[in-house]
């Protein structure tokens, strides 16, 4: 079940190996992580990344970013055929270390999510959560 | 701009340590693949992945397995802000080592799109070609 994944940009030179494989109740191997492993890092580091990098830009001091994410699908099966998979939910907990207000902070986030490629690319027609944690509450975003 | 990702699965015990980078145009310093990347390679081999695993059940004999994904992005740039993102297509093309009728490699691929939890969750949206090369063709599937 290992896939072997070579990833060529279309902005630079750049070429990465980035193979694929499954655990033993899927026939595979574990040599490497799964498809959804990939997903899941994509989808929070490219918030992350453009949390960090707009924050310069909007000019919201950010010492540090840390999200946690939770990703549910469903797989249904249909009588003898193979499963059918369906998204369920995406949710994101954002913390953020800095002394900018409350409203900037919606401000970077909001900015972030519209930067996100993965975020847009997913955003039309999944439910996606995002929190932030104030001090020891959490707050839709 | 590195971040430091860690995948807990929900269904075994494994752990991933996956970090992602960016390169020097982004301020990062490309020590590791960046999200795109990341994402790119969950795409493309969920397909594969779900391919293969389906070909047993749906008895398609495939001797082999071969993907080609594009993946198509824009970037825009309002005034001061900055940029917003959005999807443009995504593109796959697949070839089957395989003797089954074209019948049979059509209705594998159908089932894989329908198995494959990446692709169901954009698919809602977005705008995912697939085509199948036989001999010298591609045809749409």
């Amino acid at each position: 079940m290992r896939n072997e994944v070579t990833i060529h940009s279309g902005v630079s030179d750049n070429v990465y190996e980035m193979a694929t494989d499954e655990g033993p109740a899927h026939d595979g191997e574990r040599t490497v992580p799964s498809p959804l492993a990939y997903f899941a890092t994509a989808m929070v580091a490219c918030l992350m990344t453009q949390l960090r990098a707009f924050s310069k830009r909007l000019d919201v001091p950010l010492n540090d970013v840390s999200l946690v994410g939770r990703y549910h699908w469903q797989g249904t099966m249909v009588g003898r055929n193979p499963y059918e998979t369906e998204p369920i939910g995406f949710d994101l907990d954002i913390e953020l270390d800095t002394d900018a207000q409350l409203d900037d902070q919606k401000k970077l986030i909001d900015a972030a999510k519209k930067g996100c490629f993965i975020e847009q690319t997913l955003g039309q027609s999944n439910n996606i959560g995002h929190r932030l944690k104030i001090g020891d509450d959490w707050i839709d975003v």
